[in-house]
């Protein structure tokens, strides 16, 4: 690629601190962002950028730290992201298909690239116990840092810096090819899976009690598909369908059926 | 290679901190060290592993900052060493002929695999100006880490991870993968396109003269996706509990809901 789109590229890619415990590790993330041409960086849930150790660590990423967004929200710090990635180092339920962080750059490049491409994100948890299930709900893949077993856990800003490495070659060194797949906003998948939860729920296919658990899987399937809108719009139809159907359009739809077949 | 094959060689890279400044940085290392299964870390020409930030950056690695060996000069510290990397950020005179961490990372765990092969060392200087050309006459070879022009200097302990990160990479998933996914046989997922396109017919979704342009969206994107049997019994399950539902089960779940209403 030549260099202003790399630039150009880079810069479309987002870092998302989800409730950040240390405000040294948000500095070392500013530097490791500068190093590697990253330029957003979102704070959810917290996250100190004022203070002293936030502003030595950053060195010469001070402008990354002033410039940083703050959100209440995941589902907000991506509304307008077309691919979203979460870190984890756990395995476990709901974190089977992790991929490693080299595959995860070339896609996360290779999303962003071009200028109608949307951005993408990159999400990691806090210090102590990383994302939650519940946080992972908003990402379509997931990437872990191969580790050794005897002690997997990497500090925050170090695991930040080896997918920013990644990414940095990825879009340096690594061939150039734009994805064919125009992945839809983030918003636009989030509202359909409020659709397919409330229509799911309706028919008694998920358990009131906990319809997050087979909603992941939902959620896993279509992640690791990517969805354009055109794919958001036949879902979002489908299970519109469904509702109506479910909702006395039923007896509508017979005896449409039958007027059918009386007017032939 | 078997696991214990990787034991032996990842403990024979040798990490060798030149002129460490920050004792904070000494115990990132550490850690860095432990997540990727390194043991020998060696410090020339000070360096100080009791203090404070130094052990609470370690978190679980004390063991190797309590390890630490001390020498006055580089010389010492890579006798017994085949292979020797010096790590720069800096181009210039003596500096060209860099390579990158994933090349360097791949020579460097074949150069200490086998149980003769002598150790290896990749050395790193202090975090103002890095290693010196004086340092630099001690290494073969020299690695760079790929870097933003407008901010290149990467911080210490940011810099071990990317390259061990590379060797951990390099040890234990040189060798081709498996495919992570396991995918259902074809014939199950036809059979849950059979029961997606009778289900759908019937709430209406598909145009019965043409069911199967829309189908192929569906069929795309879940091709894409990769099923395994986990994902096609949950879709399964899906399309039969809408059919249910749609069937007059729709009047049971009404008679069912309205009957827990009553009895609470």
């Amino acid at each position: 690629m030549p260099e202003s789109t790399v630039t150009e590229t880079l810069a479309k890619v987002r870092v998302v601190l989800v409730r950040p415990k240390g405000s040294g590790n948000i500095g070392s993330v500013a530097r490791a962002m500068k190093n590697t041409g990253l330029r957003e960086l979102a704070l959810v849930g917290g996250g100190r950028t004022e203070s002293l150790s936030a502003r030595s660590m950053a060195v010469h990423a001070r402008d990354i730290l002033d410039g940083a967004r703050r959100f209440g929200t995941i589902r907000e710090a991506v509304a307008d992201c077309g691919l979203v990635v979460g870190t984890t180092c756990r395995k476990g339920l709901y974190r089977d298909h992790v991929e490693l962080p080299r595959e995860m750059a070339r896609d996360m490049v290779a999303a962003v690239a071009g200028p109608d491409a949307p951005p993408a994100a990159l999400l990691f948890g806090p210090e102590d116990h990383g994302l939650s299930n519940a946080d992972l709900r908003h990402c379509q893949r997931l990437v872990t840092i191969p580790s050794h077993p005897e002690q997997p856990s990497l500090n925050l800003a170090q695991a930040v810096m080896v997918c920013l490495y990644e990414i940095y070659v990825a879009a340096t060194l690594g061939a150039p090819r734009e994805e064919r797949l125009k992945r839809a906003p983030a918003e636009a998948v989030e509202a359909l899976f409020d659709r397919m939860k409330d229509t799911l729920l309706k028919v008694g296919f998920l358990d009131p009690q906990n319809p997050e658990h087979i909603l992941l899987a939902l959620r896993r399937v279509l992640g690791r598909a990517g969805l354009e809108e055109r794919d958001v719009k036949i879902l979002s139809g489908l299970f519109r369908q469904v509702e109506w159907y479910a909702q006395g359009g039923w007896e509508v739809a017979e005896e449409k059926r039958w007027q059918g077949v009386k007017l032939r």
